[in-house]
């Protein structure tokens, strides 16, 4: 696959458009260009950023990813206009957001005229149901990432701890379960997305798919947060129906509230609290512990980041780390030591 | 609004056929006649069953109510042509499960023509979206009914204490949730059946409706349980979607497993135990305190359930009653001491 990132406006905004940043951090050799026609001519994580479609196309893009989020979730005029050019260009389109562009009768039919696949990722599969009790019987050691709220970096870390396995040698293998990693990994389900009486019954069918691509360690994206007031539901969800064995707990140093959620405030409980309240929801079928922290320091300088780290074991008495700052080694550690290997 | 209940095979079965025996038991005025051939000739909670659809239209009926769930929630063939047959009379339809009604071409057109409306309840508004934080604007006392497992009475724990509250002259609106609930009640939002991230913003909407429609006290209508393998997010979602501001704790005397979950064991902790579970689980910006315990003693003979009752008193030190069987004055009486009336 070669992807075309489609990210107006947005392209340098490290801070917005989680699935064209997480694309080009984790499958970044894939994407032959971006098109935003705000920064033409520059570059992003090495990537050339074009301003008119037919350049970028002259890369040879087979798809195009919506990249960054449109106001509302849904596709302006504009979009819709651009869609169909790279549509008309012969391109897949592939898009993480809650409106489906194959549900667009217009983009459907000029898609199949021009033999272009529609990808809407948060589309469920067909033939979801509930959950059965087969995540039980997953013969691999599972891992899921938990935290304190949202866009704090939970995918990172299931990503990083996953490639780190697997430089060990380890047959290890990331669960994706929203948007982004769905787009770099190639498959999974968005559990967001998916009839509030599937989501474990997603979850599930996500461990069990991990399983049979060979994981004997399964790295479980982690959604939302269980004190989160929006996305709770999503997160307990998830816990449940992935059936995980250790959790990693992670936070973002300096973030005190919940952000964006409306109503608070919604202050965050200190880490010993989150890990005690995790180990608390799991079910006596499967009981699960917080094995190690991983904090996201991006706020914080050197010397703060090793600080908050030191700090974070101190008050949890479990192995901590920034995996992206000071490497993945000591979470992955931890969890060997945890599933006995 | 008169029902005729659809109900093959299951008329005269106490634990099968949850809308049926809702809509019975609270809408009874309202039901004309319950089609079953099974049972033609007999009643069910003194409405007449039939065998033959022609005879039950002699009653008058404007909606078929189908008030069972079929083999694996779809509609075999003998089901659809009654549901045919029930349109070409000229009945509106109502339909409860997962798979909508009004996604079959043939019974679109075919009730188009004859005038009749297709109303599947569990289908979502299509404006839902994520949760705002107005739950916590909401001027009215809130109340969730929360349990120990599915299917224990969370949903007429609700109904009876809100018939108790307006015996009692006060301004008291039952707030559905669930299919059943929606056709007793005429209103609502099935929250198992919205996207996943739209849970909580499910609930909340159902909050402030509830408030529109005059209500000073909320009797907000539970889903699953927490414990729940398959339904604990709906369930967590649904409880910070919906801000209590008070939790009533139901379960079913005798039930020590969650039932039919799958890969178990599943069991029930002591009520004590649930009671910190749920108030540990509300969020700072709305703490909630379980104050009361509503018991379905329908396993137990009166001494028994007498005893149950006593036994759930002395455990959570909390008013407990079974409200079907010995009335829901104490539970009531529980929830405007703590509410401040």
């Amino acid at each position: 696959m070669r992807y075309l990132i489609l990210a107006e406006g947005f392209s340098g905004d490290p801070h917005y458009g989680k699935t064209m940043w997480g694309v080009l951090r984790y499958r970044g050799e894939d994407v032959a260009a971006i098109l935003d026609s705000t920064r033409a001519g520059e570059e992003t994580l090495g990537v050339p950023v074009f301003g008119a479609l037919e350049e970028a196309l002259a890369l040879g893009p087979d798809t195009a990813l919506v990249g960054v989020a449109t106001q509302g979730g849904r596709f302006p005029p504009a979009w819709i206009e651009l869609l169909k050019r790279c549509i008309e260009a012969g391109l897949d389109v592939e898009n993480g957001l809650h409106v489906f562009l194959a549900d667009d009768p217009e983009l459907k039919e000029l898609a199949a005229r021009h033999g272009s696949e529609l990808r809407d990722l948060r589309r469920p599969p067909r033939d979801l149901s509930t959950a059965t009790g087969a995540n039980l019987d997953v013969p691999a050691t599972i891992v899921l990432t938990v935290g304190s709220d949202c866009a704090i970096g939970k995918m990172t870390v299931s990503l990083e701890l996953d490639l780190e396995a697997r430089r060990r040698g380890i047959r290890s293998v990331f669960v994706p379960t929203g948007q982004t990693g769905m787009a770099i990994a190639g498959w999974g389900i968005a559990v967001d997305a998916v009839v509030a009486d599937f989501i474990a019954g997603a979850a599930e069918r996500l461990v069990v798919e991990g399983r049979e691509r060979g994981g004997d360690l399964l790295w479980v994206e982690g959604q939302g947060s269980l004190i989160h007031p929006i996305y709770s539901g999503v997160t307990l969800g998830l816990y449940h129906g992935s059936a995980p064995h250790l959790l990693v707990l992670c936070h973002e140093s300096g973030r005190d509230e919940i952000e964006g959620a409306g109503g608070g405030p919604h202050p965050i409980p200190p880490l010993r609290d989150l890990v005690e309240l995790h180990e608390r929801m799991a079910l006596p079928a499967r009981p699960a512990r917080v094995v190690a922290v991983a904090l996201n320091t991006r706020r914080l300088d050197d010397d703060a980041a090793r600080e908050a780290v030191r700090e974070a074991e101190r008050e949890t008495g479990l192995p901590a780390s920034d995996p992206v700052r000071f490497g993945a080694g000591p979470l992955v550690d931890a969890v060997l030591a945890a599933s006995g290997r």
